[in-house]
């Protein structure tokens, strides 16, 4: 831990230097060398710096260090660099650094594998039963999350029993850990407080000092709601349970850190059609197979937006300054109706906003609409006054084509912030996730409805002999 | 803790009970029932109950809880929720209640104190100069997110002087605590592991047993920084020193883990010009105090773009049917560039994208936009070309408005990638967060470039006698 004192900066120049000597001593053959130095940083380090290592010295310093510490690095490895990783490991090798690495995290690495890889290698492994129950288990649920390596004590033991048990299992989690009780059949009983562990008489039976009813979730419980269970009570760790109440594992709030960040990053791509997985340096022809789809969605709602405009051909012909006024009729109801899709979806996820407020949303959404609507359709009209020297070619400031604009502005405006205020509640109702579908809905309804009042109202008032 | 072995779905309904419980039974004049009633549940939940309740019901409750327990409520409640709740204790019962809380919290809560109350509340509380001390530190910074309650064993201590201070001491966090280890200036040595310490010879000293070198933060870090560390290295909490190395406090994951939830919120809600206070609850004009300057400033840069088509009015009066074509060719510009942008502004933000691969990057979304921007031209164009029967007046499908639209969106597409990579990078470059300003940036370029590609080169054409 030679890091301990450093800035973020300095670790990183750090870094950067230790590449550079690990570089030089793999190529004059120095392995021992390079393995000793490496070996001096932090395993979250070490993983650092072998993603940013050539590909070559990497392969020939890994042969050189101990599939035990292989596996530390693959621990803190991110999940894109670790299937490169694991993908020049032959089955023998990988197998036998899995047996070092926590079940879930192997189960993690083997689910990555491609599929000829899979049996060969699960078949090799010692735990390959827990591991293929894993990987039964659907993908975003906690006991793919937890750390399945979690001290568990016999609540009919005393406290002189559990220390000589502590004594022999050296428990390798170093700075910390939870005393969980258990039953004969291993069933989460309570928590002792180490405190109360090491004051109390050596002849105490745990279950008299345990505090019973521990928070706990179930292995097979989305980790989202495990997560949001753990920032409500502020624990800095779940204990799992499975179906009988036994303890399988531990959720630690690190993990859930990570996850939460992995999974912001995923709804972030989500949101503009990339897929969970995009990379900023995924070949480009991967990259048109999964931006393109969306993409070509957004094209054909595009295309209709189109087909709504070239049926006022006829006006715009006789009128063409309300061009001008359809990108900011349409897109600055986007605008304001974005910042109401805002607030309601996140209202949404964060559970601020039950279904007894969504009332109370609505009506202030729809004054601030109003509000907003009457001063912005004020401005745009301004402008389109301004700019109406030469409209429906009276060679005069139009006051028409200043209404027609203050109209669909404020309308759009209006529907905008209803719209914004609606689409997430609809979409949570038929199980979309709102963050992820209420941008589309949204300025697809604003651009649809920007056009059709601005050029629908036009089109009635010059018909009308303007 | 009676909430261990329930589900969210089954804990809110469990808490809407409470809540009508707690209504009928102050209703009723029934307090002490009441209080007993609340007291059952975990103080989160407490705090989650407290929170729905009716203004009056919740007033008169508090007069019966202890400060103690009203204490741990203020713990777990929302900033918000927070605020509004001690604006309903007068100074001299808050001053007592923050005794009981971490002075962390008790700056906070008052921070957020209306000005005239900041100095009566202070100077009635014990530990004021700790509190005053960290409202002088900036609010992004690590102390004050930290917990300052953190125990603390003097190296030179035998082991079996340090169980005698723990069974003095009572750490108060039940469940876990780590085993740090100062010299008489309090600066942090060490950390000693709980199975070290548990099977250690009594007379033997910490120093002997501790891992030096612990992995800690600065209280002057910025709490952004500090969670970047604690994930690297995938740890449940990190010390906090100040700058002489004392020990000050502890960061917890699950405070982080509230922070990263916070912060996301924030940044989501700054994209759209929401105020970080922002809520779909606050009142309208204070909504429109915080939403129309963003929306003020959108409406001017698409005052800009209905400029430049409005140049262009003597071309959409002889085409009318380009104007059909604005919006998707500056929007799905806007659409793909979005997705570049995406994954770099994240790709940034995560550390994935160093300057060294800043080059990559460009040229592979180059690459993907001249693809791309070839597919998407084409589509368009086919459809420019099915919708032109009456293009120019012509009478006749034409090939003019095809190849002016397959231009213009091949271009747009190409800019837009190259922007979406490039904009977010020259931002970081100027110390302006991408994720915040990156959208606003390209979307504009887009609408421009579109407008100016789309018109431009059909008026070139017009002119040149099409």
């Amino acid at each position: 831990m030679v890091s301990a004192q450093r800035s973020l900066q300095e670790n990183e120049e750090l870094l950067e230097t230790l590449r550079n000597e690990l570089i030089t001593f793999v190529d004059q053959g120095q392995m021992e060398l390079a393995a000793a130095r490496i070996e001096l940083f932090h395993p979250a380090d070490q993983a650092e710096v072998i993603e940013i290592l050539p590909e070559a010295v990497r392969d020939r310093l890994l042969t050189t260090l101990s599939d035990e510490d292989i596996a530390e690095i693959l621990d803190f490895l991110d999940e894109e660099p670790r299937e490169r990783f694991v993908s020049r490991l032959d089955n023998a090798v990988l197998a036998r650094i899995l047996v070092f690495v926590d079940e879930v995290v192997a189960a993690d690495i083997v689910e990555q594998l491609p599929d000829e890889r899979v049996q060969p290698v699960l078949s090799q492994l010692a735990n390959r039963e827990e591991v293929s129950e894993l990987l039964s288990l659907p993908e975003d649920c906690v006991a793919r999350w937890m750390s399945s390596e979690v001290l568990s004590l016999r609540s009919d033991w005393t406290v002189q029993a559990a220390f000589e048990f502590l004594r022999k299992e050296k428990p390798n989690s170093g700075e910390h850990f939870y005393l969980y009780t258990v039953d004969e059949d291993q069933k989460l009983q309570g928590v002792v407080s180490i405190r109360d562990f090491i004051t109390a008489p050596p002849e105490v039976l745990l279950r008299d000092i345990m505090v019973p009813d521990v928070i706990r979730v179930s292995q097979t419980t989305d980790q989202e709601q495990a997560a949001d269970r753990l920032r409500h009570y502020g624990l800095l760790a779940l204990p799992v349970v499975d179906e009988t109440g036994a303890l399988v594992g531990l959720l630690r709030a690190d993990e859930v850190l990570n996850v939460q960040v992995e999974e912001a990053t995923e709804d972030i791509y989500l949101q503009v059609g990339l897929g969970a997985d995009a990379s900023p340096f995924s070949p480009v022809m991967e990259a048109i197979k999964v931006r393109v789809p969306w993409l070509i969605i957004n094209l054909l709602i595009g295309f209709f937006s189109a087909f709504i405009v070239s049926r006022f051909q006829a006006t715009l012909e006789q009128a063409a300054l309300l061009a001008a006024f359809m990108p900011i009729v349409a897109g600055h109801g986007g605008n304001a109706g974005s910042q109401t899709s805002t607030l309601v979806v996140r209202g949404l996820a964060l559970n601020e906003i039950s279904r007894r407020d969504v009332g109370t949303v609505w009506r202030k959404e729809a004054s601030f609409g109003v509000i907003y609507g009457l001063l912005a359709g004020s401005l745009t009209a301004a402008l389109a006054y301004a700019m109406s020297s030469n409209y429906g070619g009276s060679g005069q400031h139009s006051w028409h084509l200043a209404l027609i604009v203050f109209l669909a502005m404020f309308g759009n405006v209006v529907m905008a912030t209803l719209g914004g205020s609606m689409i997430p509640v609809l979409l949570k109702h038929f199980k979309v996730d709102p963050a992820l579908a209420s941008t589309v809905w949204l300025t697809t309804l604003t651009d649809w409805i920007g056009f059709l009042l601005l050029l629908g109202l036009a089109s009635l008032w010059l018909k009308g002999g303007m």
